[in-house]
């Protein structure tokens, strides 16, 4: 936190996110009552503004590319940050996707009657406001505020400095839809400063924010979880393994392995190191190396592994521990289900971990003992997602074991209360 | 967080609660692995511990008592500090109590297929390692140990320094326990230090702890809520609210308003501020402040309640922030059933509100409206208790709309993961 967020004199960072935070309070209020229709018809009105105003976002965008060539930003940062009709439309689109997901909001998860007649339920209802911290995706800042909206809560958002002005247009068009609802605008704010130490005091509100979901890179994901106040529902890094099995099967061993690295390599539920039963290295494994390496994937292995294709890389210490988000993975033999689950508890990150085999026994072992978000038996870790798993859109997979674990849909946007109805009981 | 946590010479604390750390990490993917009966055998045999070292607990209780009498504790400090064979017994049989509740590791709480053939199920399991860190009561070392084991979690207990050796007498018949049944000892262990710096190193230790319960007082609360890098389940103050509407029955108001206050004042769920419709101060509100006065409690009202007992006296601001846990209630008119709502989301804590009211549209918009963990109609506050919900005991109430709302009993101290089953599925 810089200094600017300890002092309080009028008008300073702390001040302009105080007020946030207060507006943010009393929207919550008003839009924990709001209906689902009302709060439908506010994302169906900002995904036609997204689409009538198309052209003022790409313009704003050109403003946000033009400064970020400036400082030679690389071409992997450009493209997530261009905005074109196709990915405009494509956020519409997600609104409308949003708007089709069922409210959690008032839903019943469970109802009881005690012995003296009271009633009990437990009763869904909005966390109230939402920090969302992200880095220079625009469409974050979409997403985010409509996940946050269909879920009852207020939503403070804070994207990269590079996409401000591409994120100023966005929330002019959420806006528009939340005013068309009849909703408070300061349901979905957008912090009007690129100033980092409003990120610093909008994690010491925990007066106004009831929870901060940080989105982007490791080092981002860090400095939130290391000095906010406010509790946080954090995504760090995704080191996902494939355990092959001696009795997995070979094709479906290959067919896996080269799919949870190669599908997209770049996203958290891609496989970054294999486990290999050391029966199978000289059957099964050569096919599975092959394969990856031909479709471009660079293959780092330990000795054993090595000796399989000459175009097999070492492996070092610090590759077991490497989250690669590249056309890269690790590959390590190890003795049985025993010894990949403890290179997993040494080395995963608790987020998505798969096992091939027949062995319905082993498949069971790794299930119960490896102790991650997700994990899987006879599937690809590229699963990890929660349209994937029939949750609709996410706003990240949660590594974290308190509130949400995986992925953090609509539902996992939620608290609970309960709901007590009596007829004049009093306790004894 | 002292000095000494910062450095890490040999032996000094910090080592000594990493090496904690370190042993309660191993024993939580030990017990993970417990099955139900193995973990209800381990509370059977320190339930049975306790009856047989009955006498050795009251000894070491003996040396508490003799200091903390020295060091003129208050009577109620001293009255939670004493142990006699009446409370040995129920700490014994509340052992006995969580070993018959239901084990929530395992439990499938949701289960599907998806189109491509996956079968996806959330399934709950432990959080890991829990820290306890509470005041001289010596019983929470049974209570909490006891939940955290049944729910498979290893713990880190860490008690209030006046009741230690008490504490380790009962932490001797716990490890007994674990011993029989084949558990490891580090499953249960009692911080071996009153120095202070332990729970700043403790609140520090992300990579051993997942979450810390702290129980005790406000200022305890307070200080692990705000130095904590752990995530932290906590329980702030219980300033709940009784609702007396225009529409209350006469006699429920009276009878409810009484006990929610004097059943037992000193709790958490007991009503601090009685809040009563104006059209009803002179004819429900007269009966319900004579019988609370009669009964002996102290009643502060505002200038509309004063007229109708010379014995009232007047309420200052404070009084409506204010947690007595004491026989004292502050009494204040509204007009209706929305100032009582804006006054509790501006007085109360998030705990626990009821109103009593025979008209149900007033009703249901106090059930929606008020944000607390725990709402009630025509009931009351006093119920604010996992085992009068029928979920059992509890490590607290918890004030956070994150992961725990209301009572923390055993599911609410686990965590879930995703289990998916297929076979051989890729990801297009």
């Amino acid at each position: 936190m810089s200094d600017t967020a300890q002092h309080s004199e009028p008008n300073t960072i702390e001040d302009q996110m105080h007020a946030i935070g207060h507006a943010a309070r009393a929207a919550a209020a008003e839009l924990a009552k709001a209906t689902t229709k009302t709060k439908n018809a506010a994302l169906a009105a900002a995904a036609g503004a997204f689409r009538a105003s198309a052209q003022d976002i790409i313009a704003a965008n050109e403003i946000d590319l033009a400064a970020a060539r400036k400082t030679a930003m690389k071409d992997a940062f450009l493209d997530r940050l261009a905005l074109d009709g196709a990915r405009i439309e494509a956020m519409a689109a997600g609104l409308e996707a949003i708007a089709a997901l069922p409210d959690p909001v008032g839903q019943s998860i469970g109802e009881w009657d005690r012995p003296n007649g009271l009633r009990i339920q437990r009763v869904r209802v909005p966390l109230g406001v939402i920090g969302v911290i992200y880095e220079s995706r625009p469409n974050v800042t979409a997403d985010a505020g409509a996940l946050c909206l269909k879920s009852g809560s207020a939503t403070i958002l804070r994207g990269g400095s590079e996409s401000f002005h591409s994120s100023q247009a966005i929330h002019q068009c959420l806006i528009h839809g939340l005013k068309v609802a009849g909703l408070p605008a300061a349901a979905i704010q957008l912090v009007p400063t690129t100033d980092r130490a409003a990120v610093g005091t909008m994690l010491t509100m925990t007066e106004f924010i009831d929870v901060v979901v940080p989105r982007g890179g490791k080092s981002l994901v860090k400095r939130v979880a290391n000095e906010s106040r406010v509790p946080v529902i954090k995504h760090l890094d995704g080191i996902c393994h494939v355990y092959l099995d001696r009795a997995a099967d070979p094709v479906m061993a290959e067919e896996v392995s080269f799919n949870a690295k190669m599908r997209r390599p770049g996203i958290c539920g891609a496989a970054e190191t294999l486990l290999v039963h050391e029966d199978i290295v000289d059957s099964v494994l050569p096919a599975v190396v092959a394969r990856l390496i031909d479709g471009g994937c660079e293959v780092r292995g330990d000795a054993a592994v090595m000796r399989l294709d000459q175009r097999i890389k070492a492996a070092t210490d610090a590759d077991w521990d490497t989250e690669y988000l590249d056309p890269i993975i690790s590959v390590k033999t190890v003795s049985g289900v025993d010894a990949a689950i403890a290179h997993i508890a040494r080395h995963g990150s608790d987020h998505t971990d798969s096992v091939i085999t027949a062995d319905q026994a082993v498949a069971e072992q790794f299930l119960t003992e490896v102790d991650s978000a997700i994990v899987l038996h006879n599937a690809s870790t590229q699963y990890a997602d929660g349209g994937e798993f029939g949750m609709g859109a996410e706003i990240g997979i949660s590594t974290g074991k308190l509130h949400a674990r995986g992925p953090v849909g609509l539902e996992q946007l939620t608290s609970y209360k309960y709901v007590v109805r009596g007829d004049g009981q009093t306790r004894p």
